[in-house]
C-alpha cells in the first residue's frame, strides 16, 4: 500500500498553496512538511510540487491528490457502515473534501442553490474552482477535482459524463446603447465600433454570436469584466453590450433596461455533468442535487 | 524613440494569451508576430514573454506593457488638442485599453456601478482583474494594471495612493446554522466544528475575525466559493458562516434569513486608490467616479 500519510501531507500542500500553511493545518512543522514531499517524490521518482507563490502540482502530484480524494470518499462509506473504524485522534466525524469546477454563469444561477442546500446537510467541505464552461473538463482530466459542469459532452478519463440541458444566452444592451451603435442594424461595420462586454479572454460567446450572424469573423472592441452579477448591471448602465444568460436579465428585459440586439437569436450552450466513477453515497447525493436542479431550470433539449 | 510597433504587438500577445489571437487582432500572420517578439528581445537582450496556453509576459515584459499603456493614455490627450494629429488608419476615435484590478467584493457592490458608469461615456476599453484586496497591489507593482483598488496604503513605485473608506464585513449564518454549531457559543471548540466559508485560499478574513475574537489561532474547516453573490447565498442556505460585506446582506439580516454570530463584531476593511502617475484625463475620470462612489458608500473613517 501507499504511504497515506505523505499523500495527505501533498494533498494539504497542494489545497493550501504552501508550505508553511499545509504544516499549520497539520500540526507539524514546516521542514516535517517538506521532508514528507521529498520523500515521497524520491519513491515516486519525479517532482509531486513545483515550488513557487503559490506551490502547484505537477501533472503526477494532481493524480496523486485525486487518488486521495477518492480514497477519503471511501474512507467515508465504510465509517458508515463499521463506525468503530473511526481513528483515534479524531472526536467528530470528519469532513470529506469535495473539489468542484463550475463554470461563472451556472455558479450564478441555477447552480449555487443545489451545490449549497445539498452541502448544508452533507459531511463535506466543497472547493469550488470557477472557469469558462469549455476549460472546466480540463480540470477533470487534470484530476484536480472530482465532479464538473461542462460544455464537453464526452467523459474525461475515469469519469461519467450526462447531459444537464442548455443554458440559453441573449445578446443585450441598454436600449440607449442600442440607439448610440446600433441605429443603422446589427452588422460587422456596427459590431467594429461598439463596445463588447467578454467575461474573461476564454469567453468566445460573443466572438460565436457575431460569427453567426454576420457569417464570417469580426474583430470586437471589448472590455473585460470577470463577474456575473457586474457583467450584467455594466450593460444595463451602457458600457457595452455582450451574451447573458437569460435567467439573469428576465427582470431587465422586462422593465426594459435591457433590449435583445436582434430578436430570437439566442445562443444555447449544452452543459453536462462529469464526475469521476467511484462507489461514493457523496458524489452520487451532489449529483442528484445537481441533475434535479438543473432539470427544472435548463433548456432540455 | 522605442520600436511602438512592436512593443503594440507585444501588448497585444500578452493581453490576448496567445500569438495565434494576436495576430488575428493586428490583421497579420503569426509568424509576422513571432518575428517581431523575437526581434524586440534581441534588442532588450532578455525574454518578455514566457510561451505557454497562455502566453504571460516576464517581469521585463509586464513592465514595457505598462509603458505602451501611459503612452496610449498620452496619445488620447494629445488627439483631444491636435485632432488632426490621428493616424490615418484610424477612421473612428479610438478608444484606449485601461487595465484596472478590483478585489471582488468592491466589484459586486459599490465599484461595477462607478466603473460602468464612467466607462459608458469615456473612450476606453476597461480590462478588469479581479483578486483579493491584499493582492491586487502587487499587480500595480508588476506594471499588469494602471489602477487598483487595495488594502496597501503605500504607493507602489510610480503610483500615487489615496484612502477610498473602509469596507465593513459582518460574520453572519443563517438561524439555523447558529442553533446547530453555536448554541453554546461562539469559541475555538464550537469553531473548529462549523464549516465556514472562504472565497479562496487568500482570503483571510475570517481567520483574522476569529484570532480577534480568541485571541488565538483555530483551524477552521472551509467550504471555499469564488463567487460574491454565491458566498451570500451558500450562507443564507446554511452551507457554512463567513465575512459578508454589510452592503451584501442589509436585506438578509432585516429578514432574518442571517444573523451576525457575535452582534458588534464588525470586521472594517481599509481600502485605497493606487493609480499610476501620468497626466491622463481618463485615469482622472476613473478616479473621479472611484472616489465619489466610495466617499458615499464606504465608511468614512
Amino acid at each position: 500500500m501507499l504511504d497515506y500519510t505523505s499523500l495527505a501531507v501533498l494533498s494539504a500542500v497542494v489545497r493550501e498553496g504552501s508550505f508553511e500553511r499545509a504544516a499549520r493545518t497539520l500540526h507539524v512543522t514546516p521542514s516535517a512538511v517538506s521532508q514528507r514531499i521529498r520523500l515521497l517524490e524520491e519513491f515516486i521518482g519525479g517532482a509531486l510540487i513545483i515550488r513557487g507563490q503559490p506551490c502547484i502540482a505537477t501533472e503526477t502530484g494532481r493524480r496523486l491528490c485525486q487518488h486521495v480524494d477518492q480514497v477519503r470518499l471511501l474512507e467515508y462509506e465504510l465509517q458508515k457502515s463499521v463506525p468503530t473504524v473511526m481513528s483515534s485522534d479524531q472526536e467528530a466525524p470528519s469532513r470529506v473534501p469535495l473539489p468542484i469546477a463550475v463554470n461563472a454563469d451556472s455558479l450564478a444561477t441555477w447552480f449555487a442553490p443545489a451545490m449549497s442546500a445539498f452541502a448544508a446537510t452533507a459531511p463535506v467541505l466543497m472547493d469550488v474552482a470557477v472557469d469558462d464552461q469549455d476549460h472546466t473538463a480540463e480540470w477533470l482530466r487534470t484530476g484536480t477535482v472530482l465532479a464538473a459542469v461542462t460544455s464537453s459532452a464526452q467523459a474525461a478519463s475515469g469519469c461519467n459524463s450526462r447531459s444537464l440541458g442548455a443554458m440559453r444566452y441573449l445578446a443585450a444592451a441598454s436600449p440607449e446603447f442600442i440607439e448610440r451603435y446600433f441605429r443603422k442594424g446589427v452588422n460587422a461595420a456596427s459590431l467594429v465600433q461598439a463596445p463588447s462586454l467578454v467575461f474573461n479572454s476564454k469567453d468566445e460567446l460573443q466572438t460565436r454570436w457575431v460569427r453567426r450572424l454576420c457569417h464570417r469573423h469580426v474583430e470586437l472592441p471589448r472590455h473585460t469584466l470577470p463577474a456575473a452579477h457586474a457583467f450584467v448591471a455594466a450593460a444595463a448602465v451602457g458600457m457595452g453590450w455582450g451574451l447573458h444568460p437569460q435567467a439573469m436579465i428576465q427582470d431587465h428585459l422586462r422593465n426594459g433596461t435591457l433590449v435583445e440586439l436582434v430578436p430570437d437569436t439566442p445562443l444555447d450552450v449544452p452543459l453536462y455533468w462529469q464526475q469521476a466513477r467511484s462507489a461514493s453515497s457523496l458524489l452520487d447525493g451532489l449529483t442528484r442535487a445537481v441533475t434535479n436542479a438543473a432539470s427544472s431550470t435548463l433548456l432540455q433539449l
